[in-house]
């Protein structure tokens, strides 16, 4: 079944240990839209400036990503600039200009109406709640957040989280927004905000999955994916994303949304993730073939299973 | 198959959000051997003071701990107080007093001798080397330090290490025994400095298993094994050392040290660190039945198997 996602498509300058790139092409709904399009179909709404070209275009167009609800603004794409060099689990943030995305109003293509998954990435929860209402016969919704929103645009976002199925965050981001420092309370804080599922992010440390109660209507659960230990993590830009990806592409996939579905949704999650690190902006998830996505689901199963 | 175990037994003073306990039965030794205890026979070698009464030795008697090693010395036992105020993570010393363990000098009763499993638990390399060097025909090693005898300590900490099967140490202490921040390369370069397997400990995020050869000779592996999400953390002292207890319990227990075999002793674990914290101090270790952990066993395997 087809994804529509929301989110920013934009330009990244990264630097990390392990070397730097100028403007290369990134933002949320790359990330998640390419890792999801192993998986099933997906369509991107955003909004790019006049310097996104063939090439970037390309990238979406190889992995067949319908991109009829990306517009084309006077001005420039979203631009993001921040460093890894201290840490590999938390960006430093150098530049974030808006440009085009300032004024974005998401407009959906009639094409898109009849997806039954939708992704809102991290932007404007007014936004969100927008393309949200726009599409009200979804099956499943998820969406992201950060901090930003959670502190200063709270009401905003509890709007949106009332009409969220599944929301996916990190460990800072669930603890600030319940008030609570223990992460099973808080997650219970925030699925009592409207979410059936939480999947809170873990960084290095991989991702735990908590349900209030599972989508089948049988009981709660809790599930824990790790990361892949990686020799060298050599840009986590978009990791979170390619998790999300993953994650919700592999459900759109399924027939039913089992419990067993869930579960192997958050080990293509962690894979997903584990392959953006291995380079640098959306370089391995254009290279990436669906046999090695499996192969190495099978690696994070040996790395966890008992027999 | 028994263990030897040599370290401290003290008594601590710890403040956690969830209250306060004062001179509360501690020490790395004593948290070790109750939760090897549910697994084998365990032997312990450590230094108390006068102020070591009934009360503490029946703690041992209990769990049909082996005391013999415990010196009585004039003085006053180890004492340590924390806070965990700020975070659950990382304790704030508040104060060390080494007392009768200033001068401790381990003695070996004859009737451990046949011990075919020994633990070196967090004290000066020096002691846990003499220790290593009057126990030769030992089958399986394992040891713990930290962070002052990695930094102050190194030439002998190294020695101790060349006589180490197992080591158990934290994320930090990994990457600073290395001098390496990634936590693969990091694992690599403390297995070339003596021990076979690596069990890096997570906090709140697990622990992950290292293998430069798997103990059967076949090819090298990491497992990663998370810890429970507990609803409240009364007090997270001794997590670790209960994590080495019923890691080296299980496997000391066991016939053969099958690659499975490690992968089960990660589990059993964290499942004894995951009891640690429930209650302060040793309360939950005393207070348990070898079902309950076979039970939260299987809540561990519920927690991260797909099937």
């Amino acid at each position: 079944m087809a994804i529509t996602v929301v989110g920013s498509v934009a330009y990244d300058s990264i630097e990390t240990p392990a070397g730097r790139r100028d403007r290369c092409l990134g933002g949320a709904a790359t990330y998640f839209s390419l890792a999801a399009s192993f998986f099933t179909d997906v369509r991107v709404i955003a909004v790019v400036g006049e310097d996104f070209g063939p090439e970037q275009e390309a990238v979406f167009e190889a992995r067949k990503i319908d991109t009829r609800g990306i517009e084309r603004a006077a001005g420039k794409s979203f631009f993001w600039e921040g460093s890894y060099l201290d840490s590999l689990n938390e960006a430093k943030t150098h530049q974030t200009d808006l440009n085009v995305f300032a004024s974005f109003e998401p407009k959906i293509p009639a094409a898109y109406i009849d997806s039954e998954f939708l992704f809102l990435a991290n932007i404007d929860p007014v936004l969100q709640r927008r393309v949200r209402e726009a599409m009200p016969n979804v099956k499943l919704v998820a969406g992201d957040t950060m901090n930003y929103w959670i502190k200063d645009h709270r009401p905003a976002l509890l709007e949106v989280l009332k009409g969220l199925d599944v929301l996916l965050i990190n460990d800072t981001e669930t603890r600030m927004l319940a008030g609570n420092k223990n992460i099973v309370r808080a997650a219970r804080a925030v699925m009592a905000m409207g979410p059936r599922a939480l999947v809170v992010k873990h960084g290095e440390y991989g991702a735990s999955l908590f349900h209030s109660t599972a989508f089948d209507g049988k009981s709660s659960e809790t599930f824990k994916v790790p990361a892949l230990p990686l020799d060298e993590v050599v840009d986590p830009t978009g990791a979170g994303d390619s998790f999300a990806g993953g994650f919700f592409g592999y459900l759109a996939a399924q027939s039913e949304l089992t419990p067993g579905a869930f579960r192997r949704a958050m080990f293509y999650g962690s894979t997903m993730g584990s392959f953006a690190c291995e380079r640098f902006g959306t370089e391995r998830l254009q290279q990436l073939s669906r046999a090695e996505i499996d192969d190495r689901f099978r690696v994070f199963r040996e790395l966890t299973h008992l027999d």
